[in-house]
């Protein structure tokens, strides 16, 4: 894989122009892409930016944020050929910083749960997940050292964990979101993909210029609550294997890990996550779903079909739940620095057939808490699985410096 | 004015059909638009539907809302001939609730602060406000009985008081905001205008499916707290007048009505509006001030070059004080019913250079409380002159109820 820290360092010192350093990525996309199919589409001559902390840095943008210089099909027939007028904000973001965008990267249509025919890099007999399947399979690949996802349900967290690459959906609000099209306005978040997680702290703290993301100061030795999330059900061997690897890694690096229960309303909060999403989905995808019925991909489609009767009342009593749950996830941070979790139930499952099952993710989107991905172990088949390490709202420091201590604990063996 | 209650009770009866209820308001957009200019482009062959509780009426909409079906200019030349894919999810709601939308009204460009020619119909030498310009005059000239605007410091509630009609920002949240052009994702609310508050009343429940915002029970004789906000300077002597004007009549209606001063934190969260709005600015104009800076409307351009060094630190020091914030102005609500302040400093301003100051308004945006402009009297030049109704966040029939109790009051004197 491409690490963008290194890419960066290199290009800082002279040792490496960005002008190569985005060559290198285009040859890489030449010899995989075939192999994977993670882009829609291409930039037919990118160029290197001169300046700014992501110059020389290719950056694959998952199609359903909107792009001036690209068609945005947002997966699905509907948005055939369809071309925005202004590049959405997190783009410009990255162009602000001297990124260059070199393609946009698959996406289930809508971003929701209908397959791409993306492989995944590690194993091309099973999905990379979803929905954000190109960004995570381009990374993976090593094609690029950046992509943006989204995440509604897992559509973040799950893709890396599943690829083998760090990622991270940081708190809710902190990358804007407009030009995005919309699955759910209190839910979806963008999110970064990277080799490690200090490509994902430098990517970050360029894209919000906010350079506290990068001090590792932000939490030294954490104190470590692992949850398992019963009332999401029981995960896979290879899902629990990774969280006891990674705490015992953590533990032996020093790190104080207790095991954690959350609060009955957290629990609550898991399970009407469901109804804010679906009920926010037909509001958001009222066109599609009314005018192009018969072009909406099955999966979405059937979703929508089954939630009609969602009602004003059902949504608001959800909201109110997700409030309160919110204030205490907070309380829980008051004990520990970080929640360690699941980032999937298991390995990425065979075939493309399936993007996998966020239901170790959602709770987390609904709470808006930074979640990062970290590599845990390789399962049988060579297929990655990872953990989720998890920070209070707003903390997103604490989280990218807590999820590099967990990284390491984890090379160290 | 068409008073969209009126027009669904007698097409209920069967005294009026849908499609000469939108007769109705197609010869009068005939006979004014040409005087106002209150339309950007208009249906070629709109047609009523035969179901739905907004059969038959003709819908305005602020052109920086998407429409499938007509162009979608923002104000702005950058949009020129821009036609988006997909209705925004307002739009679908409207036209699932069976209103037939007419045409896009005008908007200052990106609804900031750049005036539009639209004249406001009570004086044509003076303003009808803005943003929401051609929403609010489209509806004070008779023309149609409900027309659609955003606000995100004053563009809904200002327009209304200027034109003299009612108008209701709805709790932060209540309408979706997915294919509104952004300004501020903290702040944008879409807005309806319409004749009277029970006309909003009918309008909101259709669109949101809840007919719980029809109850007048919701607040039988409110408990009145009159707040002068001080911390946003003095208001004009016809300000100041329609606040006790309307004070006067709620009490002699049998109202509770006293005195309040906001709490500290409240003043502050005024305060803090513009950085919140400036900081969300740049990110979601950013693709037009960067790529089409020579083209941007003079006023906005120059707000966005004044607060490029909003540093993040102060974004988030900003968004905490407007949570804090939020806890006051509930406690507020724990002793009254609804809040009754100013709609504007005072009447409409003479020419169209400015669409007026929206100092009374901002605070409530932030806060996400719902509001409602109530007409209360007719000032020098037959200006209309309005009060805000405002009660606790999520409260909106709350805030429908107590603004009738106004309205109603004012009628009798």
């Amino acid at each position: 894989m491409i690490s963008l820290a290194e890419l960066q360092r290199r290009i800082e010192t002279g040792d490496l122009s960005p002008d190569a350093a985005l060559a290198q990525s285009q040859a890489a996309i030449d010899a995989h892409e075939k192999a994977i199919g993670a882009f829609v589409c291409r930039s037919e001559n990118p160029r290197a930016a001169g300046t700014g902390p992501l110059r020389g840095i290719a950056v694959g943008i998952k199609d359903i944020i909107d792009t001036a210089d690209f068609p945005t099909e947002m997966g699905s027939p509907i948005y055939k050929n369809h071309r925005p007028r202004a590049d959405a904000a997190v783009v410009m973001t990255l162009k602000q910083a001297g990124a260059t965008i070199v393609g946009k990267t698959t996406t289930t249509a809508f971003a929701a749960n209908d397959p791409t025919a993306t492989l995944n890099p590690r194993n091309h007999g099973h999905t990379p997940g979803g929905s954000s399947s190109g960004s995570a399979a381009a990374v993976a690949a090593g094609m690029i050292p950046l992509a943006l996802g989204t995440q509604t349900g897992g559509s973040v967290i799950r893709p890396a964990s599943f690829c083998g690459i760090a990622a991270i959906k940081p708190s809710f609000h902190l990358l804007p979101k407009v030009g995005v099209k919309c699955f759910s306005w209190m839910l979806d978040t963008v999110g970064l993909f990277a080799a490690g997680v200090a490509d994902l702290a430098q990517g970050l703290a360029a894209m919000t210029n906010r350079p506290e993301l990068l001090s590792a100061a932000a939490v030294k030795v954490p104190r470590i609550g692992v949850v398992m999330q019963e009332f999401a059900g029981e995960p896979e061997s290879a899902g629990a294997e990774a969280v006891r690897i990674a705490a015992a890694a953590a533990e032996r690096a020093g790190a104080s890990v207790r095991a954690l229960k959350l609060p009955e309303i957290v629990a609550e909060a898991w399970r009407i996550h469901p109804t804010i999403q679906d009920f926010e989905a037909h509001h958001s995808f009222a066109w599609e779903y009314c005018e192009n019925y018969e072009a909406m991909p099955p999966l979405l489609r059937g979703r929508l079909d089954e939630s009609r009767d969602i009602t004003p009342a059902a949504y608001d009593a959800a909201r109110a739940v997700a409030i309160r749950a919110r204030a205490a996830v907070a309380q829980v941070f008051e004990d520990v620095d970080i929640l360690l979790t699941l980032s999937a139930p298991g390995a990425a499952p065979k075939g493309l057939s399936s993007t996998g099952d966020p239901r170790y993710n959602r709770l987390w989107t609904l709470m808006g808490n930074p979640c990062v991905n970290v590599p845990a172990f390789i399962a049988e088949g060579g297929l990655p699985v990872g953990v989720q390490v998890i920070a209070a709202y707003g903390d997103d420091a604490r989280a990218l410096a807590a999820a590099r201590f967990v990284e390491e604990a984890l090379k160290r063996g």
